[in-house]
């Protein structure tokens, strides 16, 4: 039975139309049936910028009112979506762009007004695998971008490493799944200031001495709370470094591990 | 066998939210395979201005330079038709956005520069049945933007008329199909300001009479152009109406007729 990889890319990578070009092309040629996960946060406030659109983050979230949700929507479903889309087809990728509304593929729920209000902000409550399945037993390859919606005609802002471990996790029930987190470093360094200090392997117990010892933190532990969500709910494994650990074995990365 | 009906929406319908949504829970009731397409010219018109875009029009048609090009694919790609996605699966109708990027399904040209230089602007030169034929068999329903790409990673902005035209023909490979655009007017107008002077069924000597008597002009033209066109590449049945036509049989719109 083949493996399903999930591959989320970053503003890293997104930003940078050199690199996005040529990760593309080798994704491209990536065997086996795969998932692309982007999000694209940096171009989202520029556009909000240009619009005269308040640009309001809290603890590093993005507050999304109605007219936020509407420059997310055409920059991350729109734009970048539809480009890299069109990029893959360039490189004989038969690719089809999403969000979580088409194919009612990822269903959530906004999220509770609590201290913070975050707005049109989703939290995943399902994933269908039904469209999924189809296209990639058809070799079509499916490119998320961070939107969902709430099956009542809303859409919703999601956070991408979330989509990508949630879609991960639902397609467990079809098909051996693996789950990929590409970002700007070559995986979880023990050291950050040294980026030849990867921990190849991380198991849970690692990770909570490393959180307790403020080695790991901000955006990283959300990132790794998903990814051992992932694994805790049947993902066969999941990596985290630099795109070149899709395309080579040599590659330094951080395999995360629950035993 | 069933018949695929493609209809085309405007901007009458897409700049009005009511309208929409009330067009939009018809339409998911719509018996049999189907696909809609959609314009959206006012929105990124808006949207151009609040960027500070110089809006380039010539002859109604828009010149697309990359800016440009950029607004459409964000206002077209991304908010309108995933908007409309998100709104079908509301109610119960299994959507999927599409450009023509999305599943390689329509391949354009960059329309050659001559005393006009158009920019990104598409014409189409092969629709692609395959991805439709799958996706329509699985009951889901295909949302078009007026999107298409050149296959070398460029995407391109093109007539939405032209794109449903286009589908309509090309499908006719697989399974009969019928195309309707819905517009503002009733119908072809014997009299343009009488409403009630429809032409019920527009043969194409008719066509040619009421062209040479200048009683049909401007964006009507190449509107029935595009309707004879699909008519003579095996297009079962084409008709111009408003949307009503689609749900009442006893509303008063235009079949266009070659023989």
């Amino acid at each position: 039975m083949k493996t399903l990889k999930i591959v989320k890319i970053g503003g890293n990578i997104i930003n940078d139309t050199n690199h996005l070009n040529a990760f593309l092309q080798k994704f491209s040629q990536l065997e086996g049936p795969k998932i692309l996960v982007h999000g694209g946060g940096k171009l989202a406030t520029e556009v909000a910028r240009t619009m005269n659109i308040p640009v309001q983050m809290i603890d590093g979230r993005r507050i999304t009112d109605a007219k936020t949700l509407d420059i997310v929507t055409m920059v991350y479903g729109g734009k970048i979506n539809k480009n890299i889309v069109a990029i893959l087809q360039k490189y004989s990728c038969n690719a089809i762009g999403f969000t979580g509304a088409d194919g009612n593929t990822i269903q959530a729920k906004k999220r509770a007004v609590s201290a913070i209000d975050y707005g049109f902000v989703g939290d995943i409550t399902h994933v269908n695998t039904e469209v999924l399945s189809l296209l990639i037993q058809n070799n079509i390859t499916p490119i998320f971008s961070a939107i969902t919606h709430d099956g009542s005609g809303q859409l919703l802002n999601t956070n991408a490493d979330t989509i990508a471990s949630e879609i991960a996790i639902g397609m467990t029930e079809k098909i051996t799944t693996e789950l990929y987190y590409c970002f700007e470093k070559p995986g979880v360094l023990a050291d950050i200031e040294d980026e030849n200090s990867v921990v190849e392997e991380l198991s849970i117990e690692d990770y909570h001495t490393l959180k307790a010892q403020n080695l790991i933190y901000d955006g990283m532990l959300p990132k790794l709370d998903n990814c051992y969500h992932a694994l805790y709910s049947n993902v066969s494994k999941v990596c985290i470094g630099n795109t070149e650990m899709l395309f080579n074995s040599e590659e330094k990365h951080t395999t995360l591990l629950i035993q």
